[in-house]
């Protein structure tokens, strides 16, 4: 019978194979104590198994409260725990109840963190992934592979009214923006309802797009409870908008999954709350196994914060993640990694050097919206930065090259 | 305009009123540059608002990684802010959104943890609550007010058959049970599919209302995609059962909001992965913010661990959400608190005598079915010690007076 698979890294102040042995046993069996009915045969077909342990370190203070113990040092460790695809088949809340339920409970552990999981070939059979992902919605935006896509957000995020927020659609894409972006924080509100915000932002780029052939990508932020979803989904779609963005940690997997299962609009996956999750170094979800969930659900952009952010995310964590939403998973080649977070351009360089990739989409808020320049000047220095990343440039060289591009290292850097 | 407030703890290593500023612009203006377009007036209407700020005290070393500033120590202080319920109507997502959002990335906190929320009188015109509610779920179950519930899980989590299980059910429901419920791990296993047990179960169930009168409330996990569980819904329904079990964070808020609605079934909300979001001190949510933001979706019955669990969670912590099921919100009195983890019956002394409430699912697991007189002797035991903590003895007089509790206090004391 095909298993799973998830590796998690651990501290413990018990023998690390012991806790093992708990971690499994809570997430297979599920009780303090011995039960009747729990014979030989049910625990092989149905128990959890250590699969693999691999020692990191010890350390003198636990990372988290749990069970102290004097005189004791805390392991680190590596554990791989695997179970039966009997026991939850394709049901993927449960699947998620098992790789992240009771066990961050547990006292034998002072630190707990789901790293990645591994999912058998018969998957395949029962999820066929993002309707678009990563190429997909590159060609929606009509952009090659070539460059990343460029792509701003609408801020201040809350109170602008639809009429402002279609002027400034227009200028960014007279500038060549690709993507714009509703904020998280705004989806339906006192002066921006969401059914005249899609009407007007639609007309500016439908005219656009007949125009020059380019339709600008615009996600809507969708948000809100089914019947609140199902209806905005609805509105954008006849409006002949490309896609739509949901906070997917506030929406859940079960409500992100039906809307994706729509298939008319690349989906445009926000993870706020993601630093809840995060953030402690044991505690919580990476992200290779985050994602994961999500490309089931069939997400087919991920949020993955961007090099020297203005969050708390290291860089080496930003690689990883971009890495990780270009890694295949079941039947789907690659989503495409949102770039984000306190970018201007000036990231470009690093970003373009530790990835080697352009199918990305880089998206600057401020960076664009304060230019000196205004909007068009910074979306134009996006441009500047990104070619000139690819071209083996250095943002020295192209800040004196471009007139742009030079007044937002004067400005941001 | 009416104005929502949350309840956050922090830690920072700048000045408070300053970290609370920042809090309050990321999760409205949600930049890091000043923008065009972000008038005094917007501002005014949109902008999020510090109401309070309360110093709780100083500690030299961070609550987990964030700015570090060299010679710095780091202020721990509850801070109050609010939004205008304009920012995003009755859009509960959205809401979840601002009040736990992106905030949590921020590195100017080394601690950040939404600790409670009040939502404006308006919200009772859109949100009915809890179908059932505490009263609801305890007369589906016929039980009065003057006890608790006495439930238990099966377990092995995964593995028994729907037979297997349809017989203790019989044997638990002629020793007094009033609930049961399938483990989170389970939803349909492969030798145990959703259907068959419905049936199995509920022909043992039935068949006893029929000679007793009593139904016996039993939980089945309904969990999965939206499809999966409309399906097992109406299966519980039609088979005439009276609850279904939901892992609500591993569904998220939308999909579990859509199923309550459906308003035939008491929902039993599994909060698996709870240790996740609150396992940390100065990291993710509280349980009143927590419990409000599921009891707006409409959750009957929301787990809240027990005292002297087998987890981390302390006794006081314990003790509060008890307290804030309890507590009236919007249009619903009381949800009911679902005791369990590591129960046994001897708890149920220092839980009276905390909470003085008996309007509790009170739940033990390998404490009803590991114990020496069999489940049904498992099942007396409890309600010997919940008859007698109301009545004000104690545990060793209770041991003394009643068999099957005097053998539990032996077995598991």
């Amino acid at each position: 019978m095909e298993r799973i698979q998830a590796t998690y890294l651990i501290e413990t102040p018990y023998k690390v194979e012991q806790a093992a042995a708990v971690l499994a046993g809570e997430q297979s069996s599920g009780t303090f104590v011995s039960v009747p009915g729990e014979t030989d045969e049910l625990k092989t077909r149905f128990a959890a198994r250590v699969e693999a342990i691999e020692v990191l370190g010890e350390v003198s203070a636990p990372s988290m409260p749990g069970e102290i113990i004097d005189n004791k040092t805390y392991t680190q460790a590596k554990v791989t725990v695997s179970w039966s695809v009997e026991n939850f088949g394709y049901n993927i809340p449960t699947l998620i109840s098992t790789l992240q339920g009771n066990l961050y409970e547990l006292r034998q552990f002072t630190g707990l963190k789901l790293d990645d999981f591994e999912l058998p070939e018969s998957y395949k059979n029962h999820f066929k992934g993002p309707n678009f992902g990563m190429k997909g919605t590159k060609e929606l935006a009509s952009v090659g592979l070539e460059r990343p896509m460029i792509g701003t957000i609408i801020k201040p995020s809350v109170g602008l009214t639809p009429e402002y927020t279609a002027n400034l659609v227009k200028t960014l894409a007279e500038a060549g923006i690709d993507f714009v972006k509703d904020d998280e924080l705004l989806a339906s509100s006192g002066n921006s309802p969401f059914a005249v915000r899609v009407e007007q932002i639609m007309k500016v780029i439908n005219d656009f797009a007949d125009k020059t052939g380019k339709k600008i990508m615009y996600a809507f932020n969708i948000t809100g409870d089914l019947d609140t979803m199902k209806t905005n989904y609805d509105t954008v779609v006849k409006a002949g908008g490309t896609c739509a963005m949901m906070s997917i940690n506030s929406i859940g997997w079960a409500g992100v999954k039906q809307v994706c299962d729509f298939g008319e609009l690349s989906i445009h996956g926000h993870r706020n709350g993601w630093g809840m999750l995060n953030r402690h170094p044991l505690l919580g979800i990476n992200f290779p196994a985050y994602n994961k969930i999500w490309r089931l659900a069939g997400v087919d952009q991920m949020h993955v914060n961007g090099i020297k952010n203005k969050f708390w995310e290291s860089d080496d964590a930003v690689v990883r993640s971009i890495k990780s939403c270009h890694t295949p998973f079941l039947n789907n080649e690659s989503v495409i990694p949102v770039v984000s977070s306190g970018q201007w351009g000036g990231q470009a360089f690093e970003t373009y050097k530790r990835t080697q990739t352009t199918n990305l989409l880089y998206m600057a808020g401020g960076g664009i919206m304060a230019h000196p320049s205004g909007p068009a000047g910074g979306v134009r220095a996006l441009h500047q930065a990104w070619d000139s990343a690819v071209k083996g440039m250095t943002l020295e060289e192209t800040a004196k090259q471009y007139k742009e591009f030079g007044e937002s290292v004067v400005k941001f850097g």
